[in-house]
C-alpha cells in the first residue's frame, strides 16, 4: 500500500490498472509503470533540446542579411520551439500513445509527468488524439515553414503565421474548453488538483499558445494592412497616369 | 411499439430515454419526442431563410460601387450564410441544447433530423458543446465581418477570410476526426448507417466546409502577396531616391 507516501502516489489505488497516481482516480491506465527519473533530471534535458533548436534558429536570424526587427527573431524562436514540439514531442505522443505508460524513454517519462494534469494523454482520449493529429501532420509543418519564411524575409510568412496563429487559438481554447466542460457537466477532472499539476503544467505550460499568438496575429495583421496600403497607392497612381 | 413503422423509427426501443432512432442505440436521449414535421416541409423553411439572408447580403453586393470580383460575390454569399448558421442555428443549438430533444419549432426539428447523423448534438457531448460555442461566438462575428469588408472593399476582409477559413477546416477536420477515431476506437457510430444520414447529411453537409476554404485561403494568400509585391516595388523606389 501507498499509504505512507508523500505527493501523487498517496493516491494509488490497488486494483490494476487504477494504480496510478492521475485523475480522475478511477479511470482505467493500463501497464502504468511510475517514472524513473524525477522532474529535476528531467526538465533540463528537455530545456537543453528546446534551447538547442531555438538557439540553432536564433543564430541564423542573427545572420541574417534581410531586415529581420526584433518581433521577427521572437517569431523565429516560437515557431521553431513550436515546430519541434508539434512533430517531435507531440509525434512521438502519437506513435507511442499505447505503451507510453510503461515507457521510461526521457520524453515518455516527460509526457508521464505533464499527464499529471491532464491523463487524457494516457487513455487514448478521442479529441487528445485528433487534436495532436492535426497538429503534428498540419501546424508543425507550417511552423517549420513561418521560420523559413522568416528568416529568408518572404512575405508569405505572414499568411503561414496567420494560419497557425489562428490554428493554435483555436486548439488551446477547445483544449480548456473541453477539459473545463467535462468538470462543469459531469463532475470529471483530468488534472490533479495541486497548484504544481492545476496551475503550473495545466494551465501555464499552455497559457503561452494563448497569448502569443495574439501578438503575432496583431504583428502578420498590421503588416499585411501595411502592404495592401503600399497596393492602394500603387493602383491609384496608375489610374491617374 | 413501434416495430411496424418504417424507416429510422424501426429501431426504437422501449425502456424510458432509449426510445429513439439515434445511433448509437443504446444512448440515452431522455425527454425525445419525435418530429411533427416531415423533412420535405421543413427543408424548404430553412432554405427560404437561408436564401433571404444570401439574397440580401448578394443584393448589397450587386449595388456595391466597390470593384468587386466573381469570387468577391460568392464570398460574401459563403460568409453570409456561415454567419447566418454560426450564430443564429448553431446559437439556438447551444442555448436550448438540453430541451432540444423534445422540442417542436422548426430549428429543434432541424437538429433532431440532423443529429440522425451526428448523435452527439442530441446527448451533451462536451467536444460539440465546445467546437459550437467558440463557433457562435467567435467564427460567427468573423464570418460577419468578413461580409462588411468584402461589401466595403477593406483590405481587412482578406485577414478575417483568412481566420475564419482556417478555423473552418481546423473545425471540420476535427469534426470529422473525433467521429471516426470514436468508431476506430471503441466502435462506436455516431450517424445513422443508412446513405441519406451517413453520406449525405454527415459527410455531405459538413464538406463545403472542407473545401470552399480551401479555395478562399488560396485567393487570400494570392491577394495578400500581391499587396507584399507592391510594398516591395514602393520600398524599393524609396531606396533609389
Amino acid at each position: 500500500m501507498a499509504d505512507s507516501m508523500p505527493g501523487p502516489d498517496a493516491t494509488l489505488a490497488s486494483e490494476p490498472g487504477l494504480e496510478h497516481p492521475y485523475y480522475p482516480l478511477n479511470v482505467q491506465i493500463p501497464g502504468y509503470a511510475p517514472n524513473e527519473t524525477s522532474v529535476i533530471q528531467l526538465l533540463p534535458v528537455f530545456g537543453g533540446i528546446i534551447a538547442a533548436v531555438v538557439g540553432s534558429v536564433l543564430l541564423q536570424a542573427a545572420k541574417s542579411r534581410s531586415p529581420l526587427r526584433p518581433i521577427d527573431h521572437f517569431a523565429a524562436a516560437w515557431f521553431a520551439m513550436c515546430g519541434f514540439l508539434h512533430i517531435a514531442f507531440e509525434g512521438y505522443y502519437l506513435y507511442y500513445r499505447n505503451q507510453l505508460p510503461g515507457m521510461s524513454t526521457t520524453f515518455a517519462q516527460l509526457w508521464k509527468e505533464y499527464a499529471l494534469s491532464d491523463s487524457r494523454y494516457l487513455t487514448n482520449d478521442v479529441f487528445t488524439i485528433s487534436v495532436e493529429t492535426i497538429t503534428a501532420i498540419a501546424w508543425g509543418p507550417l511552423s517549420w515553414l513561418t521560420v523559413r519564411g522568416i528568416l529568408a524575409n518572404s512575405p508569405s510568412r505572414h499568411v503561414t503565421q496567420l494560419i497557425v496563429c489562428v490554428a493554435h487559438l483555436y486548439g488551446v481554447a477547445l483544449y480548456y474548453l473541453t477539459n473545463w466542460m467535462e468538470g462543469q457537466m459531469y463532475g470529471v477532472a483530468y488534472s490533479r488538483p495541486e497548484f504544481l499539476y492545476y496551475w503550473v503544467y495545466y494551465i501555464g505550460f499552455n497559457m503561452p499558445w494563448a497569448i502569443v499568438p495574439v501578438v503575432l496575429l496583431w504583428d502578420s495583421w498590421q503588416q499585411i494592412m501595411r502592404a495592401f496600403s503600399a497596393l492602394e497607392e500603387k493602383e491609384a497612381r496608375a489610374k491617374k497616369e
